[in-house]
């Protein structure tokens, strides 16, 4: 190692450092705003943003002419891409979360013990939160307004090809947050396009609260590698949708077409069928609208037995998240056969059973483990806002803090707050 | 390494991924049980306690022998003594807990989408929990028991010196099981004394959610290091009592008095006393009956100002949790300063303020960055029995999942439960 390249690193890990004492520092602050300073500040920005589409579209510019250069491919040079609609998309998505309800300051629980104590758990920001993303820049102002709107500073770390884009969006963020008397530092974003610079944030333990890595399997497997710090995430959306014996199959048709292809590319698309035994005889007319829309269909030899155009499974496509116009079929014995397949295989995100039988609707909703379990409907109902919650940072898989959409109220903790008048412990 | 090695680390390996094999399948049963069955459990178990004092006593008699042997100090020999009296203690614990709510099963919130969607966030358990802790046998019981009523699999790690009176107790909360017609795998003892066995039960991110450890700061702190599985714990208490100009004197002679000395072991116990420069020439009177009580006491320059006899504190004071009847001392400017000094050299665990200004209350508890935060109360009200929340397993100091106390209801999880007749998302 050159003299030059420790110098660098050392200034890369005081640039970082810095980045997180600011925001440590914000968050106080932030944690005291009104609900009415949040939702101005959001206002603020979104109009600075529809003020300089101009800006923001020659910022994103000179990401697209860098990714061509690079050779990305069209289906992310058209995520990257910025025009006027999606700029004013961007803003309204600002408008949007500052009219949710407030997630700061409610009163969970109030207890009033027999010594007179009184005992409320109220929701607080988490403090700081890291948010690591790939290309897309308009995650830049949706994390951003998120964490805002929960009381949070947002430290955001968006991928390296989208960072004209991002620092101009981030800019006029800052413009709105200065209109509304908060500090610019409530919403920072990494100034570099260093790949090491996410290794030093995942060490700040001292400043920053939660990390959430939104993106490819291999990014957010890295975040949960690397990190010292807690990270909320879904690693990856392997979503069954099983017809049991007792399905209406005309609505089982449907469901399956719109939860495998209403959009591949979502955590929630189905990836796998699990049909019954008892019903399996009827794949053929269950398949078809697949079949008609393009979909490449993977079936166990069971499946095969019964329609031998499907191409054979093997083991590793049931552990496969295709986000694409694949979808892997296996046969189950019964009800206790798909629960287990799921908690096995699945990525505890969202299953889906279809049956009129209500209490074998209710044993797998019980005992599948995942965040979201659904009757009669499509996965591709996992989301925030078809949730009613607003708009989403992500879909947690863990368990613990949060699971299924996080929305703002996600995005809080609480603390207890112990009211006297004197009393001590005997 | 030799070859005998090889296959003892193998054979290691292998007998704690068992465990962890068990734990899960025990799992997806347990989830399913009534609070009838988990109620019935824990007083099979109470009986089964009760019925074998002897045989409890006789395996304590075995690990305090040993512990002579390797010269305990008489501190922790106590801690590991049991007598008839602390038995029966164990055995009410776990009636106690039966006693509690069902943590299980609540509707935490539900929602009728407009498209007839009908959304619901349940209460469930959160899985499999390791419990990591040293000396004191009864934390078998109680953390046994208090997994098992919020439906989780117990992997219990004790320390070596009660690891026979452990494996005693453990045996009768299994007879305590069967009698309830539940597995013997809902409570798992680690059966050997082998240091290593830890290290290898924190890399089960597969079978374990969640790990909780209970002792020391250095314990705490190495199952943070090498845990692959997120850990809920509280590193330390460093808790802080601030007397602001407008207290009421006699008031806060009484709650110091009482948060330093009622226990000085408990991690609730204040540790620093904050004092407003505006009554700091009262410090004389608020410390007389600490003295009284022999109390170290430690102040810094100011506090030596008004009193000589102090002992110089320095910097590494306000970081010290004594959890000894030892007390430093710090004058402080005003408000803002006590909350600055609270945020920073505190561990976010239990402070409180003692005022008659409600406004000064309320900024320093919206302001201070703790689980807990109190007016004209005592830092030692800090536990899951004085809040009302029954037993707890610890108190947490970090910012997700769980703040303060962890209870019954800490240790559960939620899924979202969606219901439909056959909606697909347009």
């Amino acid at each position: 190692m050159t003299l030059d390249n420790v110098h660098d690193k050392d200034s890369l890990k005081n640039k970082i450092r810095n980045i997180g004492e600011y925001a440590r520092n914000a968050a106080f602050g932030l944690a005291s705003t009104t609900v009415q300073d949040r939702r101005r500040a959001l206002n603020e920005m979104s109009l600075q943003i529809c003020d300089h589409t101009k800006q923001i579209k020659n910022a994103n510019d000179k990401d697209i002419e860098l990714a061509h250069s690079s050779g990305l491919n069209d289906a992310l040079l058209d995520r990257l891409k910025l025009d006027e609609e999606r700029i004013l998309a961007i803003a309204r998505g600002l408008i949007e979360i500052s009219k949710l309800d407030d997630p700061l300051g409610r009163v969970l629980e109030s207890r009033e013990r027999p010594n007179g104590l009184n005992i409320q758990r109220v929701s607080v920001p988490i403090g700081v939160i890291a948010v690591i993303y790939e290309s897309r820049p308009n995650v830049t102002a949706d994390a951003g307004g998120l964490c805002l709107m929960s009381g949070n500073v947002a430290i955001l770390r968006g991928g390296s090809e989208s960072f004209y884009s991002s620092e101009a969006i981030v800019s006029f963020m800052h413009a709105g947050l200065r209109e509304a008397g908060l500090s610019e530092s409530a919403i920072q974003l990494v100034p570099m396009r260093d790949r090491a610079a996410v290794g030093e944030l995942l060490k700040l333990e001292e400043f920053i609260d939660m990390v959430v890595p939104r993106g490819g399997k291999s990014l957010i497997e890295r975040v949960r590698e690397d990190s010292r710090i807690p990270v909320l995430a879904h690693l990856e959306g392997i979503c069954h949708t099983y017809i049991h014996a007792q399905a209406d199959l005309s609505m089982a048709k449907e469901i399956l077409l719109n939860a495998k292809m209403r959009r591949t590319g979502i955590c929630g698309a189905t990836e796998t069928l699990l049909v019954d035994t008892d019903i399996a005889q009827e794949l053929p007319v269950l398949i078809k609208p697949l079949v008609e829309a393009g979909c490449e269909l993977r079936g166990d030899t069971a499946a095969r037995v019964i329609d031998s155009s499907l191409i054979q499974a093997t083991e590793s496509d049931w552990k496969t998240e295709y986000l694409d116009a694949v979808l892997s079929i296996r046969v189950v014995n019964n009800l206790e056969h798909a629960i287990e397949h799921i908690n096995r295989y699945g990525s505890h995100h969202t299953d889906s059973i279809v049956t009129n039988n209500e209490l074998a609707a209710e044993k797998f909703m019980n005992e599948v483990d995942s965040g979201i379990v659904m009757h009669n409907t499509s996965t591709q109902f996992a989301d925030g806002a078809e949730f009613g919650m607003g708009a989403e940072i992500g879909i947690a898989t863990g368990k613990l803090h949060a699971r299924g959409p996080v929305g703002i109220e996600q995005l809080t903790t609480y603390k207890y707050k112990v009211q006297g008048q004197g009393q001590v412990r005997p």
